[in-house]
């Protein structure tokens, strides 16, 4: 049955709380359908009324998720929410997240393929394309896990290390497990997360050919301005919201 | 609902307003289904009546065009629909080919993956497979940014200095952004766009196992006379279009 | 509408007209929906009462031909049936490999993208898995093109020198073009057809991470008698022509 | 006509016949459905109630898999259920395994492209990201066929041999063939074919990279604890079945 979620109204930061919580379903089916979460991986908005918690899905995989499934967390990684639903074990990233950067509004955590190689190989990704431009202030890299925790991010002070290391940057990478990327709306953390993967697909094969001319840092900021305007902003996200909603009957 | 399209009828270059318009919406989604647009990239068909100005749609992702979005814009780049919908940014682009090339009457412009590292990593796009021959006289690549637009082609100066770095070449590679593909009729635009991203795969790929025999000038040349004729053209579109058709309802 | 074809019922050869009409339009759509042709390319299956003529569509991308499609052409290219229906310029491949070949029931000529860097690098496709076999003996390149036909073999010249570098092979690699894949029946060149694309990608991954040990010369040939046995042959063309089904109604 | 099928009751071991069946058929579709197995391969469970017996389709395209195609087979490879349905050659494989590995209730065998250069290439797979941890403590390789079966596992010795290099390992790679992948459960089993695929595409593009830095044993051990939880095979399968049912209207 359709949720009546407002596909076409992007908003930028959700003024509402259901609002954000139809960008939360939205950012977790539109990454899903563009292939960038698979059944692991998560998305997260802060709460527009207190900046001290934020809403993520249950523990489920993102195509899956329906407004019923949003639990509010607070920045300690504890359920709000009176509820006995599982959260996802990582919540931990997003709350570490948000409590270090008063500045974002949302949260990405997955594994696209073509980003992990750049988490273990040596090799830094960088701006090699205009879309890739957000990232013109460089990625830095996490490696300094926890063993005991699987690789997971399962302790609040992992989740500071995260952050720490996240610093001010856009993305993080993670040795051998992923990338975080954050924004200050839902739909630049959506457009983060898409071409985080797109840009390093395209490096990879530059790399493979040569010594490819990367953005300038000036090149990078410049564009990163046009690139996070509303309306860039508005015309990536009114895509990517109709391509899910052909697939996803239940989204219309 | 059905937009009444005329999807098997292929003309060549438009007699009329309305076919012109027809082919703007049909290259769009034919693109946006052969994966060679996404969000951003746009197409552009010259007016059949009045040779100072091209139709082209508001700014919207190419999958979502439909007639109600295409407007009318002159040779500097002016919107002349009466309309407030926005244009692309980059319709400058589109403006100043048309300006410069007389014979062409379609212009595509967009950042096919598999074509961008050929645009950075100092490697030149050649044929290498007989349905990339097109391209047989050669690729110029465009990188004298204005750094201030962020690698957008944003004023008439630099529209300029695109359509002559263009020349007169059925493509030109713009670096760390995408290409430019023009054509005489909106199908052979639309072919050379496929047709560019497919032989830059391949080309790839047979540079990573040896030294690749390209087709030669004369061979390029002769197999381009077969591609570009009315025939070979009329195949290709009528299959492109009859897969669009299959995945979008409202072309039927 | 269903056009009622026997999904189900692979026979092997045809025995009846009506059989290898249908055998035409299922492997064109069976290869177009496996992605190994796309807008050009082509299949043909010999006459079963008459050898001296074979069955292919008109002039038509892959994944739209239909019964009505389907025309009689002689071995030198002549079409037979009264109509004014366009016969595909390149027939004449299929016409001297039928000339060249009684035990030939059926010939393809595509351009799958993973086969052409290996027609243009200097690198001979060998079997490096199970399902590409049925190549153990070799494959052979041509690369004596009548530049004056645009790479493409358009006459009965050229098509007997084609003929002559296939020799007694499975399939022919043609220079900067494709490939020539044949069996004695249809579904043994369909299954050649999809397994010398899949065999080439993988091919060309095991060569970029080192010196492939490939089937040897007798494990390929012990391998292929398996793979060309009617069960082997039954259970492929089935999944096959399962998948096709479910995405063109009209098959059903 | 809809099967009837619980999508969503995950329960590890299945504890009747008719789940250990659901279960044939769902990891079947999921594995279909995820690119994991094409017209060849094959999954099978062993019986809830007899562990010498198992469960597994006739000879029959994955994809295509239905509770009345589920043959009883025993552990010499002999079809137990009255039929004339035919089985896999194959089946030889999961007998052998299911006789040596106790601990095992589900066995897949099949082709993955991107695991395929790891068996010919002298190169092993290891974990190079999280989800490729239940791979932590090593792959043996077979190469000791008996060529005069082209490559196919056909006989019990050589069932024997496989099941012997397999060892106590989660995967095994056959040369120029595919792999086998065991679980303790349907869920398990379905995990690890997927992710010994998806482990092994990210390992050659970090390769082409550079030297990467894999999952030390210890991280991979820990890691594996956790994606071997009942929580998180519950959380892919229950997603991939979701997947699965969308495109397979059959499973609803």
């Amino acid at each position: 049955m359709a949720m009546m979620i407002n596909l076409e109204g992007y908003k930028g930061v959700a003024g509402t709380v259901k609002e954000a919580i139809e960008q939360v379903v939205l950012a977790n089916r539109i990454l899903a359908n563009e292939g960038v979460l698979d059944a692991f991986g998560h998305v997260s908005v802060r709460h527009p009324k207190n900046p001290n918690t934020f809403l993520q899905s249950r523990s489920l995989g993102p195509e899956l998720v329906t407004k019923d499934d949003i639990l509010e967390i607070d920045l300690d990684g504890k359920v709000v929410t009176k509820t006995d639903m599982k959260p996802y074990g990582e919540r931990i990233i997003h709350a570490a997240v948000f409590k270090a950067r008063p500045d974002v509004n949302a949260v990405f955590h997955g594994h696209p393929h073509s980003v992990i190689p750049f988490t273990c190989a040596g090799v830094p990704i960088r701006p090699v394309v205009h879309f890739g431009c957000m990232f013109y202030d460089g990625i830095n890299l996490y490696d300094d896990y926890d063993v005991s925790s699987g690789m997971l991010i399962a302790t609040p002070e992992e989740g500071e290390r995260v952050a720490r290391v996240l610093g001010n940057k856009r993305a993080l990478l993670m040795r051998g497990h992923g990338c975080v990327v954050v924004g200050e709306s839902t739909a630049s953390m959506v457009m983060g997360a898409i071409y985080l993967r797109d840009n390093a697909a395209i490096q990879f094969q530059a790399m493979q050919m040569g010594q490819p001319k990367y953005l300038s840092y000036e090149e990078g900021r410049q564009a990163s301005l046009i690139m996070g305007s509303a309306l860039a902003l508005e015309r990536a996200w009114t895509y990517w919201a109709g391509r899910a909603k052909k697939v996803m009957p239940d989204l219309r």
